[in-house]
């Protein structure tokens, strides 16, 4: 089973030290056991202070988005000196490198890779490229709510969300930093492929394990 | 002044021999008077040859994009052939390999980067990246109409337009080979950006340089 | 046991489907049966389109040579695509490249690497390296005859051929997308390395599947 | 005139944006006069976060050493964005790749090379390959004391120092992240070297100016 | 079992072909037993003559090791040819590469990576970004000797040193070419990663079946 | 003027330091004068050294050659240390590392890139895609003889030799080490391309001057 994992930026901030190795252990012993992963990781708050003192200093949208890029890379070679000989010891920048890093058959870790795209994008491009049957979007949030979970304290998380409702939930801020869940190029992507996808509290590691097992939680993107 | 301009495949197409020379010479003489070029070409009717041939063996989409993306590096050396010494003499394959090219100080040649992009969108995030003056697209029709002018005779060119209206007017279809004028990525990069972008006739190598000489021709895209 | 394969780019011109998928077939089962593959594919038709259109803009030969070399990698892209997960996700570019993708144990597909040669030359320079069996030169005439069979409706297939025999059979043209069979550089790699050679029909895919299993088919070249 | 600049990466912590665009100011200008830079940037305290989260998560030195190095070329990155067109915008990862840069005619800059060498070491390694006239450590003392100024507050500032001096006051802890000044390979470097070197507060961008016009500021290296 | 091996450039300068020979059945026959291991061959007499002949022509000492350098990674690379299909066929120049390479499972073969550092030190970082177990040093003498063993007859091979005593016997000399045993870069890596050391005489290639089978032979590094 | 030069490797051997100064003073004024220079280095006495251990080892001849083409790549890092900044700092291994080098507009030096091919084809092959005007091919005998001058002392030095009469001079070896002059790849470079060539005396640097200024010395080679 072929899967690709992106991971919150924000799980690299607070120095989430047991989330990190739970995802360790997680991914080393489904490895072992035939599972194959990229897992693409999100800048987080490192990012942002280094996007926000970009613009302060007046740098423009595309090298900001490339500072948080490669802090989200620096997040991916964390978590790939953890993961030690699983892993393919190498943080691809390119597509062409993300595929030559799956052909060695090893766990692949990775963070952004261009401009205008955000984590999520990528993990949906990877997520075709290597024909990966489940895509988990571990995300600082339960998974997709009727409303924006953190401004309204009523919102209700969805279990099921079709590809146009996730649509028309998502906006199409592309200001670097501020990606939310999912971007257009995701969506897009997402649609064409119809690669399952989930979107699960990336803060509580077992939820990863329980999609992988066919357990229902967080939300499942369905395609009509 | 630094200038994006996106050539459409078509014109490597049918043999088009002497527009390509016409631009050679344009772009020759513009380089020589201290204007910088950065020229992304697409993939035309071989890309969609190659990207049809691989739907009809099963093969996916991101996978048939890879196929285009490779056509239209290749129309970027045939230009580049041309162009001779006033280029950098690689194709670059991602951001890095770009802003590497565009360091040299020579005329940049590319085609595509990523699946799931259109090389509009590549044209636009070089030029936020290298902070571009202006974008010219160099299309198969004379601007942005408010029909499809392929569809409607009625169709009428619009000489200004703005980003919203733009919006409106394109469709987010991303199937490999079937991207028309802007896609989702390339309006929103223009949308920070805020480049001064013209749509014009690319078969008409002169409205480069009307372009560049601020003479009024296809469609000026509009911020609010 | 270690092969190369040299498919003809004419294999990529018709959208001969069918016969490709076979191809795909035989390497996957073979490949599982632990053979090791190299694939190196011709140009074919769209690498002479490319050709032809840069010699009426006055490219020079070697750059001609690169452009048809693109499109035979390519070509490898799209057998690349097919084959999936048991080849190395990358066309190399040169001999570097090729080590590392040989030490991946996957299957390797490429195109051309250099101006000034063949891609059968190729295909013998990369066997030598990797320490190969057998070169298998897949082309569009059933094998080595007497004289030009395109030519001459009497021209006699030869079941074997010694090497100074196939030197005086073979011209020494260079012109880009020209070569045909075998060049001067394939042929003196062939007299040093003593490497088994056949040449078939590369449109009958079985004929790949008699030559591994050691039955006769097309030429065997022949060392004294 | 060859100068190669160390800047403490305590620079690129605390939203030091004005100190910032103070050094891009400079090294702009005296670019334009011909001046030629190589700018190596340290890792900061970002850098020692992201070295103590990995010590927290049992991660060893060489790859808390990485995390920190790829930190440094972050800050190497925005400094990069803020130079603009007058750098080479790539940030070089090793010392193939600084060369290359080094031949562009344009400002360098860059972060750590290896594990277990400080950023101090890099700056001397890069100055002796590129013939550099001077090397400028700009650091967040002002310049080389007696004795530890943050502990005792009756250091002396030494506006000369010896080789031999320096060796002895630079103890050889090498655990990721705590190099302080110069380490053991940079000092063997500068010995057989004997490149101009100056010990300056990086806080204050006119001490470059002053060091670059012959005005006395912060410690000179002498070698005897 | 992860072995770092450091082989004497000499073994690469008499012709020693049937030591190389034994190296390689060695490396072959305990690879296949499940031993991993990276292989860094120094320079020898190849190495000291370019260096000389630089230094004649007023060439600086980075770029002498650059040269020295170069030709240990040929040493590297006649040994790869010999080990064959159980070697990642690729000589590594960085870091990066290094780790790419032991990703493939392979053995891996280098020579140095920068200047300013011997094949020692790099054995030494590489072992602990690898995680190595155990590094064996193959010099051209049976191990450390209380004083230079070709200056005093009476020099007394020491089977055990602590790193203290091995600190105190090395000197600094860092001259393009004329490191021994172990350099200051070597040995603060040592001492921080506290990896298993054996120095061995290298042209007995049973000496390393001895330490891998844990029999005593030569000098051990003891770490208090 | 764009030249290509091909050093013998015999240059590098004997410690030629007086003609290897000559030759950078003559490359640096010339430079500065306008000329554009690339540079290809034979492998010398040092690469006959490895090429014939190899062989003792029972190394094939692609490996061989491999050898051979990396020492001829260290002595065209000597050169390119001593030429300084007027080179481009990187040897170039491939066609696209040369072409990416040619456009920094400095000089580029190199040795062998492919084996099967003496470092006088790709003295061709680089003449070709760099549009050169010449080529001078300085060798260890005063040009081109009517029988091999190192046996017969009545040899005739030809001061014109038609590409025809040169192909009947030329033997097709191609084992590693011992190509003479010139080979197959490269006359049918020289055929296709009709560029300029002179043979000369490589031990007298005058000659290049010479050449470079329409002074007859050694043999031309005159297309018919």
């Amino acid at each position: 089973m072929k899967v690709v994992v992106k991971l919150t930026g924000k799980l690299f901030d607070l120095g989430n030290v047991d989330i990190l190795k739970s995802y360790c252990g997680i991914f080393r012993e489904r490895f072992l056991r035939g599972y194959r992963f990229v897992i693409v990781c999100g800048g987080g708050s490192t990012a942002r202070h280094y996007i926000s003192m970009a613009r302060r200093l007046g740098v423009n949208e595309s090298w900001s988005d490339l500072l948080g890029i490669n802090i989200s890379r620096i997040n991916a070679l964390l978590l790939n000196a953890l993961l030690g000989d699983i892993t393919y010891n190498y943080i691809p920048r390119n597509v062409d490198e993300v595929l030559t890093a799956w052909s060695s058959g090893k766990v692949v870790t990775l963070g952004g890779l261009q401009p205008g795209q955000s984590t999520n994008a990528v993990a949906m491009i990877i997520a075709e490229l290597v024909g990966a049957d489940l895509v988990v979007n571990a995300t600082d949030v339960d998974g997709v709510y009727d409303k924006d979970p953190k401004k309204y304290s009523d919102a209700k998380l969805l279990p099921r969300v079709t590809i146009n409702e996730l649509k028309n939930l998502i906006s199409s801020r592309s200001e670097a930093g501020t990606y939310e869940l999912f971007d257009q190029l995701a969506l897009s992507i997402a649609e064409r492929s119809r690669i399952k996808i989930y979107f699960v509290n990336g803060f509580k590691p077992e939820n990863i394990e329980k999609v992988l097992d066919g357990i229902n939680v967080g939300t499942e993107v369905i395609y009509t």
